[in-house]
């Protein structure tokens, strides 16, 4: 696409998508992702006559799919100017960059970019015309550390970055510990309604979808083990217990095992029933889980597949070798075949199920989007001062008001505290309704 | 495919299918149904030695799946010679039909015959070289009624027939009251297994997978009216529940309706909720559950699809009227667009979901093919009179077998009663374990 | 009791209680019992105009409890004379009695009866001044014995029977079979809300409460063994898996079996959990399900309890031996200890827990009233000739008019057919719904 | 019993309860106790050749039940001396107070003491001859604060306070605030294992079993509102939902409401739901949450509890007025009677029903005692420095610790991290497996 001279229906060739005539298919795509974005839609309601972004000049870098595509154009809604680039070279959606395209948002994106192609977005994304970007939207970092590196002048001027990853705020973290990070910079992905809602809900509406859709495999009766119960392993071993599977646990963390126990699962070592489960699930963050001597022991038919940290948890590498057939029976499914004939059922080579396999709810990207457009209001917003040059998590408020964006989809009602009742309790009648370390 | 000459690698030229050459791909369909049809193998091996179906000329007329020809398969290994046809003309699995027919089986079959075709299919299974058919599986009564109709000679030596479906059975029991069913016939469409099984847990498992697989829904927190509370309503009611959704059902039974409250449903009028859902699932067998003005008054993106009676539930043509604009969102699912841009999200266009937009677990069809299996050995087997010329269920004690099979799938282990057990209950310890009123 | 000289308020002495004087208290457990018994209150206005029972004079014997009081009250509110004795020395409610007593009934029952007062007071019953019973409600069939014995010229002009339990019903076939039965009978043991209300939600409800009464156990994490996947033992398994405990299963039932396989319970037998089980449950109506040699294989501290036929389930006869110590702990409560110090504990010495150790709730002992009082008005009314000398099941209709009596407690609503659905499903509009053989 | 002479077998009577006949039997239910608090004996028989207490003077200030004795006579088997009184004046069990005093333990509690006493029996612990207590277990505060006061020599020379109520923590910080907590003490109340067990799964496992008994309602289908959705709320709602009744949830969080929507429960006000619901639950641990407004809208016969905060959360007093009638039925159970004769069922006077109606799985207790055996160990044991005067949160690897002591109750087995996993987490393989901030 590089080379492709394209121009949108208005003139504008400031972009660079695969094909920018796909634009009212992904237009649609957006429309459909609105239906259940509805905080996001409010916030551009609410904030529509002060425009809180006026100003704003957002560079971002986060994958582009029609929902990031609703959160884009809530922030111009709210007055900022937006530049984007993907953050992933496979997982953009064309037709919905080219429906950005052609509303006039600057997007350098396409599925199946090269690692030079890559940079290369992301620089166009950065350096434009008459432009000068004053906040970063990241997901995962490489935005940030670009600008840091390729534009330093720039990058003394953003007034806030807002990133929503674990690498990227692990990034931000070393910077700021390398004394590098001279901007306000805030945490998203520690936030409540990110973990207690994103991992859990995300994963138990996912699992059963993920295992359908690749294995048609029936649920009732079927013994499985999940490896790891956190809020990943949670949310899993809930969707399944409910359909009717008998569900073991592992786990390393003796809190979380009686957690597991208290809930009806029984705590076992994986070696305990490797011979007998029809499915193993690993949602540890933790890598080497399941190795080759567990798979070796699994019995025919067993379904193997991953929902936590991306690749390592299953040890798919030891899968590799000459004794073992692989047949691929449907894309993301392959049979390992040993040589006695038994076959494990291998999803997505290991890597995350539901986003190779399943779609996630929008409603639960929806919750991540509307944090990250109040953190970039916040921050671009905040009086000099509040913010130092520092990684922040979201205040508890804005978490808070995040959730309440999100009720009316379930035509839920709040109680309001009476006077009385918030002096009672020593709290503000607006929230913050917790103390920081509550568990929820 | 009438037209077109093909040849089995073993030369034979007696089938019609659409590609040959697809055989492999086929097979590799059949062995993954395999692996869930354990009852059906296991039945192989048991009843190997004896050939319960040596000399049986099987003629039948079912969907071409990879399931069903795990069925073939098995009644071939029983000893049996089978021709086959297709009982609908669009569910044959092409593949699947060329790997049948490149191991003997003379099936003719397509996807996508015409109506001529469709009879001409079944006038070849009936009507081939040196073959004179003495049992028919029947799934509809079409090849019943064919046989009946063009082969009086034929249709007088048949030993038995097994009909599958409501129709078919219903068809069975007009021939038997005006005098015409001069053959022995089982009815395995009211056997508890189908009952207590196929409709209840066939439900539990596809209502999510189709509702996801079509529209990305979340389920957690989602306002949803089943109607109807029966064995369909029963399955889909407990899986919406357990992931999270709110459920409310309408009955005509109040038997039905009483079981509802137990269970924590709100039994109300589809009127009363109509404007707050945000899913409506029909599952009646009625006809009209789901009206014009019901769909008038639905919010914004209310899902509507059916799980019931083909076609009748839902008033689908009182939506194809120039006031509303239908729009094809994905295969499977329309939009329907009121004058003030109220969507409604309609799924299959009103026939069954769990048809058009899932699978059906392997494990809940396995368990009607081993019925069929058995029906199509007892009555072949039967000794001279045990069965009239009228329509029969299934003995419960074969019910009872069925299931047995099933239950190494489960690694169940079930208890025997001791002789004395057996005294004190009054039953022989093989079974029949229950009265034939019995509930389950 | 039978010396005492007694006199209600009003001056009647014709009954025999414990302490009339406790009549005050009784009146307030019956209110509090109406409060839960709406469908007797709502029939009571129903039918008040027409008193469809005048004329009737019934003698009945059963639990006399507040809830017996309530259908009492409400069949003389229809019109009906009543006197009345115990089925069951142990079970009367003296102060219930003494309110009855005191409104007018003829009461002859308390708790703790000799052989000889049961006798007596079912005498006393049947054999008042000026009294000539007319209809029997009877549970259990001693009554309906002792007047077939004692009163055969009574026992001729009867006009029908109403049975409750599975014994009496047995009995009724018996005589029925030996054509001794010259008066129809209606079976109401065998009715689908009593099956599936009574035995599968009672137990569900009431095995939790025995549980926790008896021994303050945690459910949740603890391993429980269920013998039998009948109703009963379905509603104690799915209760069980909602607190938390693992639950595993006993069944020589394939199909039921087969059910808690899909239902995600393990099938296993009872010796292979048996050492690692916290408790043991039987529900099978069966003997001997729990042996010695289970039972000294269990580990430290199991608790072992019974749900399904009274006293033989358990072999608890085989405990009473001297190598084994019992220790009273608390009511219904028995420490086991075995010579190595091991303690089982036995509840209600292997008795029905709910009857002994919990309540049964009111609502669904509601739903058994109201089919009595249905089948006495039924029967009392029917034209001649529409019952012969035999045992009937209530017509389905009334079985759906009892449920439909329930649902307004639920603030369920009902939906109506419309003509046309009715008659494309051939329904009459007001039902009966289902075939006969349907199975809920 | 102040009064009254009483000596132990051995001949000593340095305590004072109110029987010390009554040992024997207290022995027994401490030895029940013991059955379910194996956490406690393990802790024992692990630390027992080392004596962790040896020289440890323990005075102690609890509830004194069967549990407290397992906690107490654990300390001593860990080397302690320990004297004791009772927090509260209704509490104590007699029988295990005599228990306790029988094998030496200084016990000075008994049922129903006077303020006098209370503050006679502190001392009394405190000032025993030849003792000088080095650490103290306080449950509310007053134990601490009368040494403080009175003793300011011992207060001075304590080693460690453990304390484990909310208000006793929140005396501490207070103290800690004005520079007067010269002693480090610990906060046992807001580890996770009491957050995250003790409020969710002691409520799950205590609020049917509260309702069971008072009222033997039925839950299948009842409409229950429950205020709050924190840790109690959840887990009231949990166990409520899966016995089939129909939950509405509360709130003035934005957070917690969107998690119960997320479940499926509906989020309302109170006075939307306020005429149709069965059962009102408070658990906010806020004040007049359940007005008199409230009340005089609710339907006959519902039922209102409260599972928060003691007294405050239903408006009582409010009842207390002329128009409204009093009656008792049971013992923890009014009816409150309305002029039109509508009745509300008023459990355990507005306190919390668990604490009155039923009772608390013991193995819950036995979590916070372990936790409270742990914090005493460490304070005795922690190097000079440490710890400084102030007041400290249980390290996580304690909690951590005492969760491990529970898995063997359900023969849970853990996952040991090989080396490579825990360099890969960053983690030392014997824990702490979490961050701080980390919810569970
Ligand atoms: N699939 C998705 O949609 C999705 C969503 C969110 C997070 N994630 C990923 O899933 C992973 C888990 O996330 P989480 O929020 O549940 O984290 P978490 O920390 O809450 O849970 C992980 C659990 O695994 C346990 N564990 C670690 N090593 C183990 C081992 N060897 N054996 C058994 N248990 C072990 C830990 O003790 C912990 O309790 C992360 O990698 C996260 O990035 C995936
Ligand atoms: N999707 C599938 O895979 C699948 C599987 C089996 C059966 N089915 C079909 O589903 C339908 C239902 O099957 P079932 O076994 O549950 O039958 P069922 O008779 O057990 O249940 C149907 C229920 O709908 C109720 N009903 C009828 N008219 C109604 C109305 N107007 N409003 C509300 N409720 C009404 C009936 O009282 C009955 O309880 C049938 O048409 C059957 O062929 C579908
Ligand atoms: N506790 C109560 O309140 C209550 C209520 C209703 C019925 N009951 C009693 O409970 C018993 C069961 O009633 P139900 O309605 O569930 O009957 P059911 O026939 O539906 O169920 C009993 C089950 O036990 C199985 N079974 C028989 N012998 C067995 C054995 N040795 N091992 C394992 N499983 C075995 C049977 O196959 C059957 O499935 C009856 O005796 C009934 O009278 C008790
Ligand atoms: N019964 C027991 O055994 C038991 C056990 C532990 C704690 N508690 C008590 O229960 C109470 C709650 O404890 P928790 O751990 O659940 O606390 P929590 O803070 O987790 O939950 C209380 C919830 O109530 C909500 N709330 C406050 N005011 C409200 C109002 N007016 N209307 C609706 N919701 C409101 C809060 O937002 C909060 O989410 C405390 O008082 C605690 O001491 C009781």
């Amino acid at each position: 696409p590089r080379d492709k001279q394209q121009t949108t229906t208005k003139g504008s060739s400031d972009f660079c998508v695969k094909n920018i005539k796909q634009a009212e298919f992904g237009r649609r795509e957006i429309e459909i992702a609105e239906q259940e974005m509805t905080a996001l839609i409010s916030l551009r309601k609410r904030a529509q006559g002060e425009k809180p972004l006026a100003g704003a000049k957002i560079v971002g870098c986060t994958h582009i799919t029609a929902q990031t595509g609703v959160l884009i154009e809530t922030l111009c809604a709210l007055g900022a100017q937006c530049r984007w680039s993907a953050c992933n070279i496979y997982s953009t959606q064309n037709e919905v960059a080219a429906a950005l395209a052609e509303t006039g948002v600057a997007v350098f994106a396409w599925k199946g970019e090269s690692e030079d192609d890559f940079w290369w977005c992301i620089d166009r994304s950065v350096n434009g015309d008459s432009w000068q970007p004053n906040m970063i939207l990241d997901d995962g970092g490489d935005l940030t550390h670009w600008v840091y590196k390729k534009y330093p002048n720039v990058y003394k001027k953003i007034r806030g970055i807002v990133e929503e990853s674990v690498t990227g705020v692990h990034r931000l973290y070393q910077l700021s510990k390398a004394g590098k990070l001279c901007v306000p910079a805030m945490n998203v992905n520690d936030s409540v309604t990110k973990q207690k809602f994103d991992n859990l809900y995300c994963c138990r509406e996912s699992i059963l979808d993920g295992l359908k859709r690749s294995t048609d495999v029936m649920f009732g009766g079927k013994q499985v083990v999940v490896c790891g119960y956190g809020e990943v392993g949670k949310g899993c071993c809930a969707a399944l217990k409910a359909l009717g599977a008998v569900v073991h646990v592992t786990e390393i963390d003796p809190i979380c095992a009686l957690q597991a126990c208290m809930e009806g699962f029984r705590v076992v070592k994986l070696n305990e029933v490797i011979r007998q489960v029809d499915v193993v699930i690993t949602c540890t963050g933790n890598k080497n889980v399941v190795m080759r001597e567990h798979l070796d022991r699994m019995k025919n038919g067993c379904i193997v597949c991953n929902m936590g940290h991306s690749n390592t948890e299953i040890d798919v590498a030891s899968l590799r070798t000459p004794e073992l057939t692989w047949e691929r029976i449907r894309s993301q499914v392959d049979h390992v075949i040993w040589p006695d004939g038994k076959r494990v059922v291998l999803l997505a080579e290991g890597r995350l199920l539901n986003l190779s396999c399943s779609t996630i709810p929008t409603f639960v990207l929806s919750i991540t989007a509307t944090t990250e457009a109040l953190a970039l209001i916040e921050l671009y917003n905040a009086p000099e001062g509040r913010y130092k040059q520092d990684v922040y998590l979201l205040p508890k408020k804005m978490d808070e008001y995040v959730a309440s964006l999100h009720l009316p989809s379930f035509d839920a009602h709040l109680t309001e505290l009476t006077d009385d009742q918030a002096k009672y309790l020593g709290l503000n009648k607006n929230g913050p309704f917790k103390p920081n370390y509550y568990r929820y």
